[in-house]
């Protein structure tokens, strides 16, 4: 038997996975992310993590295939990660790092893009080879998949969909110091903040009730028939299709695989989408799909291990 | 010595090209493009061709590597032909069509695919592994080449960014029978029209002198300094960046090679895209190049060429 092993690595914890050859999970655990000194011990952490594995399981060393890991920031196609203000790391090539730490080959790309390539070999995205993944969490991430490999891009930022700029007429601020930029509306935030505008213009909406509005209220109005809910998700729905119908402009996936807490809101959510995602397209690219991503926080670790088979 | 045929195919002449395998072009020519009965000829004209020019060069089909075919619609990565308006074409697969009237291996892809993958080899692009090629003619054209690869899309239809949506107050119809397309503003068509309004608004630019402004007179007259033509310029770039941006933010190349009959305005229009891109994106996008084609008409038959070398 030979095995595999993912580690995605976060701000708070390194999800860590084993599988086997076929990418079935055998077993998944996490330590914690030490950031301390530029994050400089999380790579010698991770070894030792996979080390001791290694150890309890009996495992041959010779029977392990690689490693793959997801890293939170920009890295190139060849491991070199650029910036990665999560961490504090500086410029050096991870796959050379953690190959030499553990003695079998290891591979690393952005987290988002793992998580990507998760969805599309075991999630949502499952029977496709060309995916876009869209996560709209507390911000707005996204990967492409290309012919079931990832595409990385020259500086390590393809598929950073949050921060196309959607609305020039916007004056608050991104995170990031743009503006008009996707995430503002397309995240738990920007659905929160579109909601909460809307409440105040339409004090009889259950909306109004709220002292402060998740997204996740939005979304449970909205399905209780509450006219301005259904018009905030109509909103994000609209600016989201557009960004997305660009990237379709680009490369054409197959479908769009819906993640992050945000796509906790079901069917709602895809039927909405699939509403207002043609009408900016062309023809051929209107038969793009949409569906939900199903791998959830394990989307990480999934593509690690996939990355990991496709170099073998 | 081993030989490689190109032919991009257009909806006036097919163009044919003869290289031999460093990619050398050493004869071209073009024949004419029969559109009769739905097209049904254009592969039996273009053997034909072909095998008169191994007849008179007295090549041994034994040392003919392969065709590339450009192909002036939507086609899938396997070279299966999805519509095909300007020829009338309906669904086959180009390649075994090819294939079995030459008794060679052939490899079709879209046309400005083909375009931007010989731009990348041999012309603007050069140097480049990734970039996304921008035609701006009388209308808007582009191909995305990520890892020296065409990427096809799932519906033939990536690096179709002419119809992006970037204007939704628009109400002038686009040729496809949307509205606010990029080609709208981008292409020589949609910079006369910027430029007409603009003449209107300012009688005293030299805009304002000719019956029929074209593209070529709001370059030439923003070269003497034309305050109106230098503002139709801005706004131009401003449209087309925004929409680059897009693109950048899905697929992150090296760079942007400009080409069609537009970018014969040169300099001019690479520094003012230079000057507008910036501010749309992500620090690590913004060090993103721009660079003019530099092959013209020759490039389709390039990238034919280039496309042979890739899967011998």
């Amino acid at each position: 038997m030979r095995y595999i092993f993912g580690s995605d690595i976060g701000g708070t914890t390194v999800k860590l996975g084993l599988f086997d050859e076929e990418g079935n999970l055998l077993e998944k655990w996490e330590i914690p992310t030490n950031k301390e000194n530029k994050g400089e011990s999380v790579p010698g952490d991770i070894a030792d993590a996979i080390n001791k594995k290694i150890e309890e399981r009996k495992i041959d060393r010779a029977d392990v295939i690689g490693l793959g890991i997801g890293v939170p920031g920009p890295i190139k196609s060849d491991g070199t990660v650029l910036m990665c203000a999560n961490l504090g790391w500086g410029i050096f090539n991870v796959n050379e790092r953690f190959s030499k730490l553990l003695g079998f080959p290891a591979r690393a790309a952005n987290d988002a893009n793992v998580a990507a390539l998760g969805e599309m070999w075991r999630g949502g995205g499952k029977g496709c080879n060309s995916i876009v993944m869209v996560t709209l969490g507390t911000g707005v991430g996204g990967g492409v998949i290309v012919d079931g490999r990832i595409l990385a891009g020259e500086h390590g930022a393809a598929g950073e969909i949050g921060h196309m700029r959607v609305n020039d007429d916007e004056t608050r601020l991104c995170g990031c110091g743009g503006h008009g930029h996707l995430e503002q509306y397309a995240s738990a935030t920007g659905i929160a903040y579109l909601a909460t505008e809307a409440a105040k213009k339409n004090p009889g909406s259950k909306l109004a009730s709220f002292e402060k509005i998740t997204a996740k209220d939005v979304f449970d109005c909205a399905k209780e028939g509450d006219e301005t809910a259904l018009g905030v998700i109509d909103e994000m729905s609209r600016i989201l299709c557009l960004a997305l119908s660009h990237v379709a402009a680009a490369v054409d996936p197959e479908c769009f695989v819906i993640g992050g807490g945000v796509s906790k809101a079901g069917q709602i959510l895809i039927d909405s989408l699939k509403k207002h995602y043609g009408p900016n397209l062309l023809n051929a690219l209107q038969e793009t799909d949409f569906r939900l991503a199903t791998l959830g926080n394990d989307a990480g670790i999934y593509g690690c291990a996939r990355m990991v088979l496709d170099v073998r």
